[in-house]
């Protein structure tokens, strides 16, 4: 456990404003913790909001989202553009195994200070990485990047909420992953703006953009003001594909601007965090509430409760009114 | 979707005071529905907030839950006390398996009207099981059950903190499931006033008991004033230990008279209860922020935040004074 004292939030979010790798590590590993010096370091951040776009990235395990992700470094780079990454994953309450994932994933870009790589779990976080991303976002940006990739498995609920974080979401699949296109089905295929059948130069690759194609037709997103979702062919490991792609999320790109969707996705978004901030701060102020010194405190309602005195709607009813006063 | 205006819900509460086992399943509906006429089933079920023991059943998938529940409805139908059983399922969002679950579970006392039995799943609750049990609890309570049995899967962190609902948690362990120690280990134990080694006719329960005996050895649980937890041997399926289950149960319960505990875990429970309903309303006011419309509301501080205006926790401030106007 770090002390409060021992980080001087200023200069950390100066160094990290200057690109240093050490001091956005730093910050991020504060939005990890859910430091009590967080709300210095975003108030910091704010006038430094950058211009970074946000690219989700999920699928399934084993459809190749590192090795995707790391062909989209490399292929931003060729672009010049200052590249962060960020994988979070959402099952783990630790993050030793994403330290070690971090180092894996350094091997290519590990040398290039035009590239911030950073695993991210949400150890203390009340609201979990819904709250812990958007920030960890902002220290990138902050730092200059021009582009943050979000790496994320796909699988249950918790990536599609991460998902509505990204500006542009990509969803990953491959041939030969039974759940491929199960996922999918299961709410992936709202989420997207792009597919990449990854791992195309495999037997089945065709079948599954066929897939992908008949379900999009189904679906009613084909309006003239709306998105085409591009399904693109890559493979990975051969960074074959990989321009593609950086190409169709720049003309996501454009869409978003041109039809005042990306305001839209980010107000939603920063929404979302402010609300989850505000309830954690009324939660708090409930938990100051027990203990039952307080008259109005909430163990006395809580008996009242009990002893069939008012019924817990009405006891809430009061406890509101006592936070609210 | 059933319309606020077809219940009568002072006649149905009426109802379920008497004892009527449809209107005390259609109450438990409404709770699942968290419909919208809850508050006004509170109101009228607190002054009939009955005596019921609240007992819980948890444990591994394959250690004879049911069979266990079913032994134990028997023992206490013989002492002539009314039973409901609340079999819960946290991981379930539909209640589609449950109502399958009834019948099944409906075979043994059908007939008795002596028995409610309910399986539960939390379609519309914000707070999910955390806040429909204590209601279903209510209205089981309200109905004249002296004993209420809830049960559920011992997996992951949602059954511990269903156990917490109940004024005495038994944990069901049985031989030969790999798991039963490693789940003990991973906060059941905490969780257990009575241990119950099922299935203690075959190879490897008197290990189990010695692994269990091994294991609160290392507690720091045994001081005079602290319960001793028993570890009791049955055979559900043939109904052998139940009437010493049900004689440690009561044991339990004079143990939580005497010394305030039952006031303490009741107390607790009605202000988790009374909590999660004041921060639902209080998420509630939130949501009427948004929109825009309103000067003060959440879409405008978010475009702040985009803009850079302000950081996140200085809007977060400035929406919980907007909520607490």
């Amino acid at each position: 456990m770090r002390s409060r004292r021992t980080v001087d939030v200023p200069a950390l979010v100066e160094q990290a404003a200057e690109g240093n790798a050490r001091a956005v590590a730093r910050l991020i590993s504060l939005v990890e913790d859910a430091s009590p010096v967080l709300r210095e370091v975003m108030a910091l951040l704010a006038p430094r909001a950058g211009h970074a776009r946000v690219i989700g990235l999920t699928g399934s395990p084993g459809v190749g989202k590192s090795t995707s992700t790391n062909a989209l470094v490399a292929a931003y780079r060729r672009l010049g553009k200052r590249v962060g990454v960020l994988a979070v994953d959402p099952s783990s309450p630790f993050s030793g195994g994403a330290l070690l994932g971090d180092r894996v994933r350094m091997q290519d870009h590990a040398t290039d200070d035009g590239v911030f790589i950073r695993s991210m779990a949400s150890r203390g976080h009340l609201g979990g990485l819904s709250w812990a991303t958007p920030q960890a976002l902002r220290v990138l940006a902050a730092a200059g990047c021009d582009v943050v990739l979000v790496e994320t498995v796909g699988v249950g609920q918790a990536e599609v909420e991460i998902a509505s974080l990204a500006d542009t979401t990509l969803v990953l699949l491959a041939p030969g992953m039974g759940d491929g296109i199960q996922a999918a089905k299961a709410g992936i295929l709202e989420v997207a703006d792009i597919f990449v059948v990854n791992k195309a130069d495999r037997d089945g690759a065709d079948q599954v953009v066929r897939d992908l194609r008949y379900m999009l037709s189904l679906g009613d997103r084909r309006t003239d003001a709306q998105w085409r979702v591009p399904i693109l062919k890559t493979v990975a490991a051969k960074s074959e594909g990989a321009d593609e792609v950086v190409e169709a999320i720049e003309r996501h790109g454009d869409w978003l601007a041109a039809t005042g969707e990306l305001d839209r996705r980010r107000t939603a978004r920063a929404a979302d965090e402010v609300e989850a901030i505000a309830l954690t701060a009324l939660r708090e102020r409930i938990g100051d509430l027990r203990g039952g010194a307080n008259t109005g405190g909430l163990d006395k309602l809580a008996g009242r409760v009990v002893a069939g005195e008012i019924d817990p709607y009405a006891a809430a009813d009061e406890l509101v009114a006592a936070v609210t006063a």
